[in-house]
């Protein structure tokens, strides 16, 4: 499969998808010229919305990060997270009671902006407050003890009948050039394994997370024309392989977690195909 | 978990989304009364679609054999099936080649109205057509002989790299009170274990298949609010964690898959937790 | 399927193989009356042994803690044990370097009897002694911080190419009445997922555990004729399944996992059938 | 990972197992001058044997097959198939009753000698006839019906309560140099999940596989000592890993399924690693 500069065909487009690590950025920060990519979209008209799956905090604060960083185009209505997929959920299946979580503070707060009374699993009494839990929620794998508070939220499954959300379905995500740590999707595979239960997930590459982006982008005047819409990603089995079921034009890049040796490789054994392949997202 | 009947709840709703087969018919024909919740229905003004895991044929030829059967009430708007959302992905994702496919003529002639040449597995040549084939699509599991054409279909996805569709994702359906057949679905996932490759599903649980029926939904003139449509289905593990996830209030009923004896334990071991549990959607 | 008094059919057997928890003790303590199971097997001269996934201690600490609780009839000879076979493992396939693990320190010491130096995950410092490692080990749930130390051990297995071992396969095991915890099999399943390579297990209901078991009993004197074992258990999916493929005659007691109510159901729906169902394995 | 010829190694052990398709022999026949590794093999007086997935048919035949094709080596005795296995678990576990198979009269014909009478899918009566059955076995991909043969399989698992047995884990087979075949135990693995109940399954990698081979290979006077054992395979995922649980030294040969250009990168990505790499299992 041939190399093609993005810049080369992304005038065929009106709204661009991207993914955020491995695409807009690594462990090291920014790739190199990629705020170029967002003025020349800004200058064509072009539109475009980063899909991360990320539950860890809200939008507005994945906005601020981009923008303490130095990215001024990414504001908060460019940003669609699994996370936002979750608070959905709550918002239409939980009426009342709790919500239990694992996460930090900050993870939660997104949750609460609901009006739904949220508690940490790291601070709850599974004997007097399990019977008013109303649903758990995987947001992060920071704000908790792995050991006593991953036992504590199977036994509260085990106990009640709630339903659990993974606000995130990552295995796991990088820490440095070498390192990668555990991610809460990760952490949610175990628990549902343990307890034997359906669990709900949300994030790439299900189609729910491409469908809301693309209500999202169509509702500030986006095109809805599938067409005209272009995912670009670093991961075949996520960003390609749901942008190419949600019926758009995909290109892969190498700038993440597919390895140029690699690339072709990977897309003959997996049959995920993607429309384009490129280098890197960066416009010059 | 009490019963609810299906009437005492439904006027809360403006849509009603049911699933087929369990819910509307059984092996032996429509499940007696069935065409009373319909009468009521339109007396009241509350929408309803049939949401169906089926791409033996198209939406037309289901709403005839609704209306064959004398259930009037199910013209071709109401329904909503996994092939119609097959179809649009080959909309969108296929402009030219050939549609390789696993089925029979009349599974195919749907595709076919895309405008796109079609050939089926039994008459292909592997050798000097496979290369102009640009997808593999998995519609119904009659039309081919299985041992020659599911090798054949295999070797097509060894060959080449094109993207293999299964269009109904369910494993088995019911052939008569004590015997079912293996579907398509069940076909696909073994192609798909043999060559190791990613397959593309469209069908209940998956949310796309709920997005393309709200979608419809309102496009009729339905309502967008989430809170007033119910799921009706008999299926915990399709009808209602698909309907849970996207956010809809959901009904058990007993008239299919999930046996009276069965209902309490499998909520209470899945973790899949209806809104409703109801002996039959019928309203007398 | 009748319940059949284990007394009435054992005297046909020459060994019988015991699944520890759930049939001989449960979470309050040994099962009442099961020492007087073992007087009758002595008496009748009628071998025993105990079948356990367990390795977060060595068989003479395993036969020590039913001495110590009055047992006196399970000695070390009686105790076989999937650590066992992960010692073995060990012994015929790693001959140099250090073996780093996850558990307690009394987990490591069966394994240095071996004569290779041991290394807790939770003491290892990556960058300068991951060259050193040569394989890594699961024992025990307990012993390291589940957060910083699982990272760590995804890590050290993305940057060396060493086998993963997993000595006991069970995903959880009971605390309480109501409670249970994630066992080391659990933990090691979401290792697994997240570096996405091929861990060796061992424990029921693999095959290699019967084995083990089999050679360990002719070795001291036991029968070598499959029809002359009887496996008990508690658990269809670990004890049944393993002993029936294994070739022995099962039996399924309810003082454990499965529960007098549901026994009937699950051999139905799980196709896993003993040769016998019995209340306990209390011979009075 | 370096190369290293069979011959340099070879004089080390006392017993070497052989996979077969893929290391004696290929679509086009044997490798060629494999004939003279078991000269070789002959002379210093080393053992050696065939593990095969295949349950086609019986052992003589195997054997009778290398001999008809001019490997005399290749006598009765050498043979260790998956089919012995399953063969060996209906002698222990079904003393009455018919058995059900799928597969041709000559895959039956094996199973026969042990003085149960069989019956093939293609040619039972499920109303009048699934009474009877006392165990269904998976022995060939030939001999039946596809379609209709194996509804009724998935029909009897679902009307009675008896044991499946898959006496080949293979997925496919090779037809010619592009092609391949679905395999029984691909078929197997469809019905299965169809009738959702577990079966039980014979054959590499599963450690039972080994300890047969082992057994047998100690009855007729080998040695007892695993390291003076070593497993030569094709395939990283059956004959590899399942080596090196037994606790054997493995060498993976680049004759069959691991092309050379993949072998590095299968071992890093898998984590499963061969004693050692070599070419071929010819010794010149």
């Amino acid at each position: 499969m041939d190399l093609t500069p993005f810049k080369s065909i992304v005038d065929q487009y009106e709204t661009i998808f991207f993914d955020a690590f491995g695409v807009l950025k690594n462990h090291q920060g920014f790739i190199p010229g990629i705020e170029k990519t967002f003025d020349y979209l800004d200058q064509k008209g072009i539109n475009y919305f980063i899909l991360t799956n990320d539950a860890s905090r809200g939008p507005s604060e994945l906005a601020q990060s981009y923008q303490d960083k130095g990215l001024k185009h990414i504001t908060i209505d460019k940003i669609v997270s699994s996370g936002m997929l979750a608070r959905e959920y709550l918002k239409f299946k939980v009426k009342s009671g709790t919500i239990a979580y694992l996460g930090t503070f900050r993870s939660a707060h997104y949750i609460e902006t609901l009006g739904l009374d949220t508690l940490s699993i790291a601070h709850m009494d599974l004997t007097t407050q399990s019977k008013d839990v109303s649903a758990l929620v995987f947001l992060d794998d920071e704000g908790f003890d792995w050991h006593h508070d991953l036992n504590k939220a199977v036994n509260l499954l085990r106990l009640t009948n709630i339903p659990a959300i993974v606000s995130n379905t990552d295995l796991s995500y990088p820490m440095d050039q070498k390192e990668v740590n555990i991610a809460v999707g990760g952490i949610a595979n175990m628990v549902e394994s343990v307890v034997d239960k359906k669990f709900i997930r949300f994030g790439k590459p299900d189609a729910q997370m491409f469908i809301f982006a693309h209500e999202h982008s169509v509702a500030l005047g986006g095109t809805a024309d599938k067409n005209k819409i272009l995912m670009v990603g670093d991961t075949l089995t996520t960003d390609i392989i749901g942008g190419n079921k949600f019926g758009l034009d995909t290109m892969l890049v190498l700038t993440g977690n597919t390895l140029p040796k690699h690339a072709a490789m990977q897309i003959e054994t997996s049959g995920i195909v993607p429309t384009y392949l490129s280098e890197d997202a960066v416009i010059n």
